[in-house]
């Protein structure tokens, strides 16, 4: 990844790697967890706490990674779910196939999850016969019959519990790169007269991620996953390749979403909202008919009523817009309640910083805010109380006074022409 | 579609559904049209007024539909197209094909519009011979030669308006489902020794809407039409997959356009114009050599003449600006002429609204409006009249004059130390 | 193309098509360059400059066009490569194969550069033996069993500098538009006894540029190379279709860029930069850890320094955003200096421009402005001052002090009600 950053805490619609395995597992409700880190693994530890994480001291192979987990497994005899941190868009429905096919009556010791890739070069190929899965040949020790196979391995595998670390201990690393492979305990399994089975799923699930692009191509897929969930849910995407969901936002029927609009995570919007496009929103919350754009941005805590207009250019920030209030020009509402059916001029900034704290702006509804005012906070701005354009705003307004800083008009007639022949004196001829 | 809005009326680049049906139809000015609404389709009726409507009360089938028609269509002889209003996206020159077809010299009783799907399963099946079409079998009623047809039925038809509605009152309902199908027809009028014909099209001109996945793939084949047809005409788009635009976008040769921009309807850029990228245009006009963008938005009724310049940030509605003038930073001009070759300051507002009515303001040609200055409507600024920076207008401005409002400076030297000192009193030893 | 501006001179990632070409062939060291122009090539031979250029006065076919460059190539023996202003996208690594199978140690007279179009009607045929190339066959020559040869004649070619003229003055225009072929020189040489060879390249690698679709495939393609390189080298592109790269863009590993950004010529982001989305850049650079967007516009001569904040709906031009300052919201920055740690408020404008000239402004180090406030250039906020909030500066500030115009608060209760009461009268009874 060329990254400071591990490569499991990349983000994916908002969330890491990590915990997209994590939330595809989730409703499988495993009685034990256990997420196996590298030698320099805290931060991961620290993004999927508290569940409980052994570390892998040296990269000794896939089979060395599990073994790492047998104190926490320790007395488990269920089934075994092995999954990666970098393989992330394994559905749970999936997930749930492959332990029904290890808890089968047939009892395999183990259940592989294949796949047909495009193109097999380079993976292991599943070699099956009438007992199962025979064999995983890796692409190098193959024979061109073996090679001609289009089943592949995944990685991804369920096994038994009561037998697993047994066969862990025997697997060797008498290979080439002298590591542990997790996929030994096939043939392990099958000496002890277990079966082992196979089951299929979509390349698409299955794409791991090594590098940029690959986070890329997974993002792509992960939103297309969430566009056609929204629009199955009754939203209009006008352009859905041009919205960008988060794994969490909640959209209601009859949303509508223009093009070139961002989720980041934290977001409602209810039904009937309507984005204008160009948009950007960030833990955030839009109630029913509310109209929102273009450019704007909902930042952290902005909680935006029924009916209410946030127009272009407009910055909300942990304030509240209540129901029916316009803000529809350039504007910064920052730290701050805008009252229902208020109407915030354009131009209208809430100064909610003096350089050391924080401070809180009230606007009263149905209050008149003029456009290019500045309103110091802590301020407060009466009911139904009207703002003179211009206006820099320092005391509260009481209900229904009109408040203004006005310097008087200054007019100079011939001005101009004066200032020019200043800038640019006749030519003397 | 779950939704409020009848299906035929969501917009489809800017345009509902059956605007699209309609439109395809037009060049062909067909003699009478009448649309065949549902039990509650109260809300098309108002869409496609003053064309008479009809009403079928109860989803009885295809056939029952078109019975409605039956008055309108009194009398009338010639060819009779039956199209959906969920499937916008056939030509004008398909159309005309299926009526040539349906008015050759063997006069057949009923041309249907055939296309091959990628997936033909669930689609009736065309069976033709060395007579034409023979009959439409219902994917569930097929042999297994039949279903290895791959030629479909679209429903779409050109039918002889001598006998159709004779044929139509022989179409029974025993059928599954209880319903009168059009299909039928075809049957009935081999059996009078009529022949029917069929004409092939293009899948992507059949693509009908059932949900909001079909509208967002036929909104992606109408912008592909659009944006090809723009570039044939000698428009520059960058990044043609994230520019949108509407039915009715007019677009000058040389016109060029950046990425991200979005058209609402009735938008003309005359030749040479340039956009930046990030712009939304709705219901406005640009002229040659106008520069826009990035991030400005035209609203309804902004006129931009020649060679102007219409910066970032910058919102404009029902206000010309003239010839060469600029406005270039975040500034909102609403409801205002900015004469020629004036120049506006960055964070200029019209204030164009006291809560109650709205005014007009008046910049004349050649004014220069310092930055961060509101102006207050009704007001006018002279030709050649200067604005002060920061100053709120309120009286008009003679040509030729300089206006300001400004408080005079008040400079403290070493009052920051003293506020801080208060905020964090110095500890006592 | 349907444009007043030359062919070759469309740009492509911000890059005339010409440069793309001229850039391929740079790392190559050729001994000589000359461009070829048609009868109107000023504008291309401006941009070309100081290559030289050979006029072809008429356009009478390709060989025609080479033998154009007969002067400038005088006396010159070794290899001469023919490349085409409108095939941007043959890669270097392509040329520097093409050049060292011409100078193979079978010395081919020439080595033509074949490709496998998808549809190859209406190309060239290339047809080889043992020998090499025999012939290449236009289309409408071509036999049915040369109808099924798929590898085409793309044009580009490495010719045997020692013979090229010779072979050029022996090509006739016997041909149905009376053009001299360049293609003539295949059998020509082989008449001579000399060997022809063939080196097979992609077809994305040849597209050609005809009309503005073209030009839109183009730029999609070297788009796709250049946001694929940015990958390979750490950067985190979320959306990597919705960033729009240029020829010359720098990206640092570890920079993130979100969805929808457009990347002028001359800009540098370095390391761990992260880009918010919907931005702008143009001639600037960003230094680490700043923090950009979104709905950011750099401009050229914008100069971001160290963890820098640059907010949304901000737009800096010409100007220097020193290490850890921010300017977050609604702000104009053009001509200035915005000093270390510095905070701009929202909507604080530098007036740069009073109408005829342009001036500096100077924010000291930790100074803070308050929100809404206009700096009318020439001026100076010395270092650690404050500017209250809705000012308008027009006088230096010195070190630590404050500055504001304010004039007082007026509040004036009741004031509504009359204001309403006089828009609407009441009643009489």
């Amino acid at each position: 990844m060329r990254s400071a950053l591990p490569k499991v805490l990349h983000p994916l619609a908002g969330r890491p790697l990590i915990g997209h395995v994590l939330a595809a597992l989730a409703p499988l409700a495993p009685a034990r967890t256990v997420v196996v880190v590298g030698p320099e693994g805290a931060a991961v530890e620290q993004a999927v706490a508290p569940l409980p994480t052994a570390t892998q001291a040296e990269r000794l192979g896939t089979a060395h990674a599990v073994l790492q987990a047998r104190e926490v497994l320790a007395g488990f005899t269920g089934t075994v779910l092995v999954l990666y941190g970098d393989t992330p868009l394994v559905p749970t429905e999936t997930l749930a196939r492959l332990v029904a096919a290890r808890e089968a009556s047939t009892n395999p010791a183990a259940v592989v999850l294949g796949f047909r890739p495009r193109n097999p070069t380079g993976y292991g190929r599943l070699v099956t016969g009438p007992d199962g899965l025979d064999a995983i040949v890796e692409e190098k020790d193959a024979s061109p019959e073996q090679k001609a196979l289009t089943l592949c391995n995944s990685g991804v595998m369920a096994l038994d519990g009561a037998i697993l670390f047994s066969l862990l201990d025997q697997v060797g690393n008498a290979n080439a790169k002298g590591e542990y492979y997790l996929t030994d305990v096939v043939a392990l399994a099958r000496a002890r007269g277990r079966r082992v089975d196979v089951i299929e799923s979509c390349p698409e699930d299955l794409l791991g991620v090594n590098d940029r692009a690959d986070l890329a191509a997974a993002e792509a897929v992960v939103q297309t996953r969430l566009r056609r969930a929204a629009m199955a849910a009754g939203v209009t995407l006008t352009a859905p390749e041009t919205v960008f969901l988060s794994w969490d936002t909640q959209l209601g029927p009859d949303v509508s979403i223009g093009p070139f609009v961002t989720f980041g995570p934290g977001v409602t919007l209810e039904a009937g909202v309507t984005v204008k496009g160009f948009c950007h929103f960030e833990n955030c919350t839009v109630a029913t008919g509310a109209i929102v754009g273009p450019y704007a941005r909902l930042r952290p805590g902005a909680r935006v009523a029924e009916n209410a207009h946030i127009g272009n250019f407009v910055e909300i920030k942990n304030a509240t817009v209540e129901a029916g209030a316009k803000v529809n020009h350039l504007t910064y509402i920052g730290d701050a309640r805008v009252g229902a059916k208020a109407n915030v001029g354009a131009g209208t900034i809430t100064c909610n910083y003096d350089g050391f704290s924080k401070y809180h702006t009230d606007i009263g509804a149905g209050a008149f805010i003029g456009s290019n005012t500045a309103l110091v906070a802590p301020v407060r701005i009466g009911d139904g109380a009207m703002i003179g354009a211009g206006s820099t705003i320092t005391a509260d307004v009481p209900d229904g006074a009109l408040a203004l800083t006005r310097a008087p008009q200054d007019t100079r007639p011939g001005w101009v022409a004066k200032f020019v022949a200043r800038l640019r004196p006749a030519r003397k001829s």
